[in-house]
C-alpha cells in the first residue's frame, strides 16, 4: 500500500483545505497559488500529527522520506542547501492548527544554523553580529521548546553578560560577545543532559515532533476544552525558507497597509528600511522611510509591490496589512492579513469598496464592527495625548469630560451658571444632585456600580461618568480629594474618560464626534435591510431630538421617574410620599401632573408621527427620599448636642418614614406595577398627564402615538387591573376633548414569571417590551450593583462567564426565557409588537439574538442608535446568507 | 307534543342527576329514596330555569299545570292545604344550582302564610308570638328578594319599634308588637307600589320567577365568570313542606353528630330541645338537652333517629352532622352533611371506618386534610381558654409558648439556666441572639418577615415564634414594651401563638401534642402507597432524631450556616471573615473545621443508613457580622463624647468591613456557590469536615450516606469547578483512611437560570433539589421579607394572587420552571434523584404538584413530616383514581 501524502509544497496545497493543512498552511498555499512571491516552503499535514499522537509518538511511516524529498525540492527552489557552509538553507518552523489556538509551540526561526552555517550566514550577509545573534536566539528557542531547557537558564547568562559589559540593550553587545553567548548556551544545553543537534535535518525532525507534541500540552488541552475544539484534529507544521533583508543595499524590509488605516484614504501607507531585518525597526536604531520613498530607492520593486497590494485587496476583498522583505533585489511577501483600522477608516473603506465594485452593500455592512462606532459617537480623548492617569473606576457612561472639581451639586450649578466647566465629584449621587449633574461636564464618584444613581442618570443624559472609583478619598470638609497619594483641591482641573473609566489629572485634548458622509451612507444602506427596527430610550425632548437625528424610528422607553427627580419636582414627589392625608397627597399629585403633562407634551411634539413608549413609575418610593444613614447621624448628633427639638422631631419622623419604606432587597421590592396597584393615584395622575398632553397636541395638529407601559408585571391581574384604570382615564379625556387618542397599553417583561405567562400578557396587551436589565438580575439571581463590584470580575476571569451578562444577553438563560416569551406571546397574538429596551438593546451581539428570536425592534441610548442600526442590518444579512 | 317534565317530587327525582335537579334537589331526592323521613317536597328543574331565561321571562308552557298537580299531591301527603286557615301548608323555597354558587337568591321560609293562615298557624302551634314572628319575617324576606324592596326599609321600622319598647332583642317583642310589625311591613311594600300577594299559589309562582331571575344577578354572573361555570346551566327550585318543632311536648328540634366530633368516639353526640324551633337555640333562652336524654324523653324517636344515623353514615360513608325536627311525634330529617371535626377525631374516624369495613385504606387517607394535622404536632393553646389577645404578628413558627418577658439574649440565657421560662422579645434578632433563642420558650419580634432571622431560626428549632408584630413598641432602655396602650415590663408573663400570630397577655392553658395509635396506623398506611418519599430538614442531631421519630426517610437539607451561628462558633466565623492575612484566616477555619466535623459526625450517626443532604455555606458573609446601623450610632456617640480612641478605631474598622461586605440586594448578592468560588477555602474546610466525619463513622461501623450540595448554582461551571474541589478532598480523605466514602455531589436548583440549564446540571450531578423559597423570589422578582410586609397582603385581598406563593407553590410560574427543570434534567440523566427542600416541601398542595411533575421526595421541617407523608400518599392515590 503506497503511503498517504503527509507533506505538501505550498503550491501543491492549493487544492487542500485547512482541516488538513491547518489555517496557516492553507493561507500560504493560497498566496502561492495566486502568484505572490512567497518564500517557498512545505506543510506537514494534521493527519501526520494525529497518527503521531495515537501511535504514542511514532512519526507515520513514509513521512520522513516525503520530507527529505520535499526538502530537496526546496533546496533546488531556493538555490541554497541544508547545511551548506557558504549558502545555507535556513527555514522557519511554525505550528498551524485548523482552528487558531494559543498555547501550542509557535515559531522557530533560522532552523538550519549550526556552528558552520552560521559563518556562511555571516559571510553572505556581511554581518557577523546578525548571524551570531540569529544563532544564539535559535539555540535558546530550540533549547526551550524542543529540548525542554527552561528559559531562565539562558536569560541568566545573557543578563550576566550585559551586566559585565555595562550595556542595557541586546543590540549593544559586540559580535564577539554573541559568539561567547553561543558557546555558553550550548554548555547550558549540555549541562542539562541534552544534545543540541548540529545536523539541520535532525534539527527539523525534532522540531516537527515538538510541534506535534505541543498539541497535548496542558494549556492547549484546557483551551480546546473551553472552546469545544475536538482533540483529534491535530496541528499541521509549516516549514518555510527564511529570507533576509539585510544582505546589502539591494535588500530591505517593510510593512504597509493597502489603504490609510487611520483615515481610510485609498493610498498605500507604510514604511521600510533598506538593508535591514524586521527586528531593526523594533530596536529603534534607524528611522524607517515612508513607503512612497521606495519608488525612488527601488522603482521596480515598488511597482511590483503596488501591483501585489492591488492583487491582495482584490483577492481578499479587504484592506491588507502586508509584511515584505527584499532579498538581493527580489521581493518576498511574508505575510498578509486584513489590516486593523480606526472606525472612521473602516467606514470609508467599506463604502468606497462598494463604489469600486469590490463589495456588495451587504458585505460592506458586515465589514464594520458595530461596537467600533462608539468611538465616533462621543467626544473622546485625543489618542495622541499624553495622559497623567490617576486611577481607574467603572466606565459608567461613555465619553470624555474635563472641568474644575466641585464637591456639591449646588456649587456645580452656581459655577456652571457663571460659565465655568465643572466636574462633579461625589462619593455617590442622590436625586438631590440632579441639578448639579445637569450643570456638570461629567460625574465622578468613588462608590456605586454600573446601575448606581450616578451611572443610570448619566447614561440617560449621555453625560460622561466614571463611578465606583475606589482609589479616591473624598474629604468634603477639607474640600479635597486624595488619590494615590496626590491631593486635588476644589477648583483644580481633572478629566475623566467614561469610555474606559480612567481618571486623569489636568486638562486633556479632546476630539469632537464626527458623522462623516460615508457614515451616513452606510447607515442608509443598513436601514434598507429589512429586519429589526431601531428606537431610542429618551426621557426628555433634547434626547428625543438627538435620537431622531441619529435615525431612531420612535422611542422605546421613556422613564417617567427621571421627571420626578429633577430639582423642581423632587420636593413635590417627597411631599406626595410623606403626605399625612389624602388631600395633601392629592395636592402634590396635581402639581406633579401639570409638570409631567408638559414633559410628555414636549417629547411627543418632537416625536410626532413616531411611536413613544412611556413607562409608568417604576422605582420604589424610598428612592425619592434622603438616605437613612445620613438621617441617623444627624439625629444622633442632635440628641447628643441637645440641638433643636423640632428639627430632631422632624428628622425622626422622616427617618421613621424612610425606614418604613426601606427594603431588604429593593430590587425585589415594592416597585413597578406593585406601586401602581397599591397607590393607584400615582398611575392615574401619570395616565391623565399623558392623555392630556396627547389631546393638546392633536388639537395643534401633531400626531402623538403613545404606548403606555406597565412595568414589572408578573401576574396577569396586575396588568388587567391597571389597564382598566388607564383605559378609564383615556375614556375620560376622550370624552372631554372629543378626540380619539392613538394609544396602546402593554407590559414590560422583566421577570421570569412574566416570560412564562407571556401568552396571557399578550392576550391583554397591544405590545410588550423586554426589560433585560431586570430580567438578567432575576434569572441569574444576582443584583448588578452587587455582582459587578464583587464576584463578577472574578467570574469573567475564571471563565465561568464568558461575557458580562449585563452587557451581552445571556442566550442560554435570559435568552431562553425571552425565546419562550416570544413563542408564547405570538401564539396568543401573532402580530403583537415586541421590543427590547434596556442596555442590551445597544449591544450588537444581543441585537443579533433579538433578531433571531423574532423581535420587532430594539431600543437603546440615542448615542448607540447608529450602532444598533448597523447591528440590526448585520443580523438580518447574516441570517439571509 | 306532550310537554316536558319540569317538576319532580323528591321521590321521583331519585333517578335524575344534579344537572337537572341542582345539587340540593338531588340530595333531597337521595335522602327520600333511602327511606329517610324528609319533609315532602318537589323540585323544579334547571331546564325550566333555562327556558324561562331564554324566553325573556316566560314560564315554560306546562310548568304551572305540573306545579299545581304536584302541590295537590303535596297537600295530600302532608294532610295540610295551601291557604287552609286551620291547617295551612307552609313551604320553604330554595334555589339549588348544579354547582354550589353564592350570590343567588337563597331561601324563603314559611311561604303560604297570609293574613288568614297566620292565625291558623298560631292556633296549631298555640304560639301567637311564633306565628306572627314567622309572618313578619316572611313579608320582609319576600319583600326584599321577590318584590325588590330594600332591606333598610324594614329594618328601620323594627329598630324604631324596639326603641319605643326599650328592648334589645327581637324576641323581647310582644305578640301584639309583632302583629303591628306585620301591618307596618305590608304598608312599606304598598308604599313602594308593590303588592304582597295573599294567594299562596301566587306567592309561590312569583318566588319561582325570582329564583330563576336571580341566576342573572350581578354577583352570580361575576362568580360564574371567576369560576368558569357555564351561564346556560340555570338553577333548580326546591319547594318543601315546612315542619314545626314547637307544636307541643310531642314536638322538638335538635342537631347531632353520628360520632363525637372532638374525639372521634363512635357514639351519637348532640343536643335537642322539646317544643322548640331551631331559632330558640340561637336565641339562648333555654338550655338544650344532651342527645342521650332523648332516649328517655322520646324513646321511639330516639331509636328511629339512631337507626337513621347509622343509615346516613353507611350511605354517605362519613360521619354526619344531622338536623332534625319532631312534629307531633313524627321525626323529620331536615338536613344531613359531613360533620366538621377536629384533627384527632378525623384520624380516629377514618381509621375506625376502615376497621368497620366502611372505607378502604386509600379512602381513609383521602379523608384527612393534611394541614389539619399541624394542630396535633405542636403544643397549642387549649381551645377552651379565654384569651386576652393584645396584637397579631406574623405566624412565623407554629406552636404556643408562654414565659417571662426578657429583652436580651443574655438575660434569656441566664434566667433559663435558673429554671425560669422566658419569652425573648426583640425588635429583631441577629446571630448574636442564638443562645437566647435556644434558652427561650418562644420568640417575639416587632420587625421582620417570614424569612427574617428570628423566623428562619425559630422554624429550624421548631420553636414558637411570632414576628413582625408592628403594634409592639419595645423600649430597651426602659425595659418595657407598649402595645395598644398597655405596658408590659421585664418579668411580666406573656404568651404567643406561633400558629396564628397572636400575642396574648398572661399565662395560657396549653395542650401537649399527641400522636395517637390511630395516627400512627394512618401514617403507616400512607407509607404503603408508592410515590413520593419524605425527608426532613434538620441542622442538628436532636432535630434529626425527631425527624426519624416522625417517619422521615433521610435528611433533605442540612443548613451548615446555622452551625456557624451558635454562640461558640460565631466569634470564629467573624475571625475568619475579618482576618487580615491568610494565616489568621486559616487558623479560624481550622477551628471551625473541628467543630463542624463533630456536628456532621453527630447528625450522620443518628441518620446512619439514611441519605443526608448537606448544603455548603449559603448566606452572604455579612450576616455573621454586627449591623452597620448600630455601629454607626456607636461611632457617632464615641466621636461626640470623646470616648476611647482605640474602641473608636476598632469600631470604624469593623464598620468599614461591614460596609465593604454590605450589599444593595443581599438576596441577589455574593452568597451561595459564589462564595465557594471566590473563597474556596471555606468550602474546602466544609468538605474536609464532612469526609472526616464520614471516615470516623465508617470506622465505628455506621453507614454514613452523604449528598454534598452546592447552593445557588446558576452556571454549569460553578458546579464543575466546585465539584472538582469536593472530589479532590474526598479523594484525599479516602487515601488517608483507606475507606470508600458513599457520597454524591449535586446542586440546589433555586434560580430560574438553573432550571433552564437543568440538563447540564443533571449531567454533572448525582442529585438535585429545588430550593423553592429562593426560586419563588427570583421568579416573581419579589423578596419575601419585603413582599409579605408590604404588598402581598393587598395582593391576596384583591385576588391578584390566590395563595401566598411562599406557602403554596405557584404552579403557573415557579412550578412551570420546576417542570422544565425536571423534564430537562431527566432527559440528560433519567434516574437522577430530584427532591425539594424549602418550606413548600411541607405544604400539601405543593406536595401534590411535586408528585405530579415526578419528584422523588419532598423534605420539610421535622414537625411537618407526618403531614407530608399523608399528603404524598394522597397525591399518589388521587392520580391513580
Amino acid at each position: 500500500m503506497p503511503s498517504r501524502t503527509y507533506v505538501y509544497s505550498f503550491a501543491e496545497g492549493a487544492t487542500k483545505d485547512k482541516m488538513l493543512l491547518g489555517g496557516k498552511g492553507a493561507n500560504l498555499a493560497v498566496m502561492t497559488s495566486i502568484g505572490l512571491p512567497v518564500p517557498p516552503g512545505l506543510t506537514i499535514t494534521t493527519e501526520a500529527c494525529s497518527e503521531y499522537l495515537t501511535s504514542g509518538g511514532q512519526l507515520p511511516p513514509g513521512l520522513e522520506d516525503q520530507l527529505r524529498e520535499k526538502l530537496r525540492w526546496l533546496e533546488k527552489e531556493t538555490g541554497k542547501a541544508f547545511g551548506d557552509e557558504s549558502n545555507p538553507l535556513l527555514v522557519s518552523v511554525r505550528s498551524g492548527a485548523p482552528i487558531s489556538m494559543p498555547g501550542m509551540m509557535d515559531t522557530i526561526l533560522n532552523l538550519g544554523l549550526n556552528d558552520r552555517t552560521v559563518e556562511g550566514l555571516a559571510n553572505a550577509t556581511g554581518d557577523e553580529r546578525f548571524a551570531f545573534d540569529c544563532y544564539r536566539r535559535f539555540i535558546q528557542m530550540y533549547g526551550e521548546v524542543v529540548l525542554g531547557v527552561e528559559q531562565f537558564e539562558f536569560e541568566g547568562i545573557l543578563a550576566e553578560l550585559k551586566h559585565q559589559r555595562q550595556v542595557q540593550f541586546d543590540y549593544e553587545l559586540s559580535p564577539a560577545d554573541l559568539r561567547q553567548l553561543v558557546v555558553d548556551y550550548k554548555q547550558v544545553v549540555a549541562r542539562k543532559g541534552k544534545v543540541f543537534p548540529q545536523d539541520p535535518l535532525e534539527q527539523l525532525l525534532m522540531a516537527v515532533r515538538a510541534v506535534f507534541g505541543s498539541w497535548n500540552n496542558h494549556r492547549a488541552i484546557v483551551y480546546r476544552k473551553l472552546n469545544n475544539i475536538p482533540d483529534h484534529l491535530g496541528t499541521a507544521v509549516n516549514v518555510q525558507a527564511m529570507v533576509f533583508g539585510n544582505m546589502g543595499d539591494d535588500s530591505g524590509t517593510g510593512v504597509a497597509f493597502t489603504r490609510n488605516p487611520a483615515t481610510g484614504e485609498k493610498k498605500i501607507y507604510g514604511e521600510y528600511l533598506i538593508n535591514a531585518q524586521g527586528e531593526d525597526v523594533v530596536a529603534g536604531i534607524r528611522t524607517p522611510q515612508p513607503i512612497a520613498s521606495l519608488a525612488q530607492d527601488m522603482p521596480e520593486i515598488y511597482e511590483q509591490f503596488t501591483r501585489i497590494c492591488e492583487l491582495l485587496e482584490r483577492h481578499y476583498r479587504d484592506m491588507q496589512d502586508i509584511e515584505f522583505t527584499v532579498e538581493k533585489g527580489k521581493l518576498y511577501i511574508l505575510q498578509t492579513r486584513s489590516g486593523k483600522r480606526t472606525a472612521a477608516a473602516a467606514i470609508r473603506i467599506a463604502v468606497e469598496m462598494v463604489q469600486e465594485g469590490m463589495l456588495t452593500k451587504e458585505e460592506a455592512l458586515l465589514r464594520i464592527q458595530p461596537s467600533q462606532l462608539d468611538q465616533l459617537l462621543h467626544r473622546r480623548i485625543d489618542p495622541s495625548a499624553n495622559l497623567d492617569v490617576l486611577a481607574k473606576g467603572l466606565p459608567a457612561s461613555p465619553g470624555a469630560a474635563c472641568g474644575r472639581i466641585v464637591f456639591s451639586a449646588d456649587e456645580a450649578d452656581a459655577l456652571a451658571q457663571k460659565g465655568e466647566k465643572v466636574l462633579l465629584v461625589r462619593t455617590e449621587t442622590t436625586p438631590d444632585d440632579i441639578h448639579g449633574m445637569i450643570a456638570a461636564q461629567g460625574i465622578l464618584t468613588s462608590r456605586g456600580g454600573m446601575t448606581s444613581h450616578a451611572a443610570v442618570v448619566a447614561r440617560g443624559m449621555g453625560k460622561p461618568c466614571v463611578c465606583g472609583c475606589e482609589a479616591l478619598r473624598i474629604d468634603y470638609d477639607a474640600q479635597q480629594l486624595l488619590v494615590n497619594g496626590r491631593v486635588f483641591r476644589r477648583g483644580d482641573i481633572l478629566s475623566i474618560d467614561g469610555t474606559t473609566g480612567r481618571v486623569i489629572a489636568g486638562e486633556i485634548k479632546m476630539i469632537e464626534p464626527e458623522l462623516s458622509e460615508e457614515f451616513n451612507t452606510l447607515l442608509q444602506w443598513a436601514d434598507e435591510v429589512p429586519g429589526l427596527g431601531v428606537r431610542a430610550n429618551a426621557d426628555n425632548p433634547v434626547d428625543a431630538k438627538k435620537a431622531l437625528d441619529f435615525g431612531a424610528k420612535g422611542i422605546g422607553l421613556v422613564r417617567t421617574e427621571h421627571m420626578f427627580m429633577a430639582t423642581d419636582r423632587l420636593p413635590l414627589a417627597q411631599r406626595m410620599i410623606l403626605a399625612m392625608d389624602k388631600e395633601e397627597r392629592a395636592a402634590a399629585l396635581e402639581a406633579l401632573q401639570t409638570l409631567q403633562e408638559n414633559d410628555f407634551y414636549e417629547i411627543l411634539k418632537v416625536m410626532s408621527g413616531y411611536p413613544v413608549c412611556i413607562r409608568l413609575l417604576d422605582p420604589p418610593l424610598h428612592e425619592f427620599l434622603p438616605a437613612a444613614e445620613q438621617l441617623l447621624v444627624d439625629i444622633t448628633t442632635l440628641r447628643l448636642t441637645g440641638g433643636n427639638v423640632e428639627e430632631l422631631a422632624r428628622k425622626e419622623a422622616l427617618l421613621s418614614k424612610v425606614r418604613s419604606l426601606s427594603e431588604f432587597n429593593p430590587m425585589l421590592g415594592h416597585r413597578g406595577c406593585r406601586l401602581g396597584v397599591t397607590f393607584p393615584e400615582i398611575y392615574r395622575m401619570q395616565a391623565k398627564a399623558i392623555f392630556n398632553a396627547m389631546a393638546r397636541l392633536l388639537q395643534e395638529g401633531y400626531e402623538p402615538h403613545v404606548e403606555v407601559e406597565i412595568p414589572l408585571v408578573g401576574n396577569i391581574k396586575e396588568l388587567t387591573i391597571l389597564k382598566e384604570e388607564v383605559n378609564r382615564i383615556a375614556a375620560e379625556v376622550q370624552a372631554e376633548s372629543r378626540l380619539t387618542l392613538n394609544y396602546h397599553v402593554g407590559a414590560m417583561i422583566e421577570l421570569p414569571r412574566a416570560c412564562l405567562i407571556a401568552d396571557q400578557i399578550a392576550a391583554e396587551s397591544g405590545f410588550f417590551t423586554f426589560g433585560t436589565n431586570d430580567l438578567t438580575q432575576t434569572t441569574f439571581g444576582f443584583s448588578r450593583d452587587d455582582a459587578e463590584g464583587k464576584f463578577l470580575p472574578q467570574y469573567l476571569e475564571a471563565g465561568i462567564l464568558t461575557e458580562n451578562p449585563f452587557a451581552v444577553i445571556d442566550r442560554e438563560g435570559v435568552g431562553e426565557l425571552m425565546r419562550i416569551a416570544v413563542e408564547r406571546g405570538r401564539k396568543a397574538k401573532p402580530r403583537i409588537s415586541i421590543g427590547i429596551c434596556g442596555e442590551h438593546g445597544g449591544n450588537p451581539d444581543s441585537i443579533e439574538f433579538c433578531y433571531q428570536i423574532g423581535l420587532d425592534y430594539v431600543s437603546c441610548s440615542p448615542y448607540r442608535v447608529p450602532i444598533a442600526r448597523l447591528a440590526a442590518a448585520q443580523a438580518a444579512i447574516k441570517r439571509a446568507t
